[in-house]
């Protein structure tokens, strides 16, 4: 996988800087990876976000999918602080254990004006 | 529009006893309207999901546009406690205004196994 | 409704000179009515779409979403013959009937560089 | 990857036999390649379908995908005549070649009642 045009810890200093209200010490988010046109975040398991049945709320998941896939075009293209999200849509598969929620980015498509990408979610441990 | 399957205080009393972690006293979600087939439901203000530039999160989105497809399901069918979202496509079409949201829900198909609908939400007091 | 900026004669000379092989003679698509931001646009019955069961077949349903969406786009802003299609999402509710489609286009946004809208579908006589 | 329940050629007799209309002798469909959860089809290339510009057309490439899920559920769970696609979201990367393509389509669940899965189409020789 090709260099990012930012660095992990050049994303952390980033987001914590612009976008302190998701991205802050206690709000469970880690970028694990980042390379060009991809990355892979972890949200730590938390109890807040848990729905009945043990499961892990739906936008807990949405809110993952959407910050990795910010952080997979920072890491592409380099800091952009206005990018918007048009579309989003997500297929829930099973229900996520509680656990810590493990998500890959990968982007299809890094355009002018509109980047296309997509977002695995798995528990940890999950195959 | 014909007559709900579950009243307003059918469905706050259902709701509260099941999923007591996203629609209590202080989730700000009420109930404002329900029919066969739709319902409208507001969330109020509220600043912890505020965003930069003073904009409403996706993820608060999400969950209202959720909530709103569910009560409208059981304002249809009735108490089911077990529906489970398996698709979500979401259009972002404008920053929401620091406002309370309004997500009116319509069924567009309800089948034995599977439900469609589509919400529209808006910022109070937009057109 | 307000006034479109294209006039249905206006938009089927330009469709006939710039898109000959969707929009011809023979390709049964009839442009009924346009409005600023929306159209409605017939397909008639043709058999060669019909499928077992005596449905009609998905790509005839998507082709005619994806034109009367391109209508309603250059009814509400004027020839551009380079607009594409970046994101397409159907729900098919029913199987249609083996009769003419009628599709009503709505934008919901016109932005600068993306509209975003939503298209219905039905059998011609169904409510 | 896992043996299929359907072999190639079992897969083409089903087809041609249920469904005359789209997988005849001049569809320019061919199934290369099946597995458990899988397969990679082909669209012979074909001028009726080329747009402006030397592009294939939407609804090709819908056909394509649709026909490709189909076939990879044959694939894992046998025959069966009935399926019908409830949802289908398609993301346009970029412009297709005039040359054949080829999809390949991947299920991420199967289900009781719904399977969802991914496709890929590419034209031929791209990488």
């Amino acid at each position: 996988m090709a260099e990012p045009v930012m660095t992990v810890s050049e994303l952390e200093g980033f987001l914590a800087a612009e976008f302190p209200q998701f991205f802050h010490a206690t709000s469970g988010l880690t970028i694990e990876e980042v390379w060009l046109r991809g990355c892979r975040v972890r949200q730590s398991y938390c109890e807040a976000s848990i729905r009945p049945g043990g499961t892990i709320s739906g936008p807990t998941m949405m809110a993952l999918a959407d910050f990795s896939m910010y952080v997979a075009v920072l890491a592409s293209i380099g800091p952009v602080p206005l990018a918007v999200t048009t579309n989003l849509n997500i297929n829930f598969l099973r229900r996520p254990a509680p656990r810590d929620l493990l998500a890959e980015a990968r982007l299809l498509k890094v355009g002018k004006r509109l980047a296309v990408g997509e977002v695995t979610i798995q528990s940890e441990g999950d195959e």
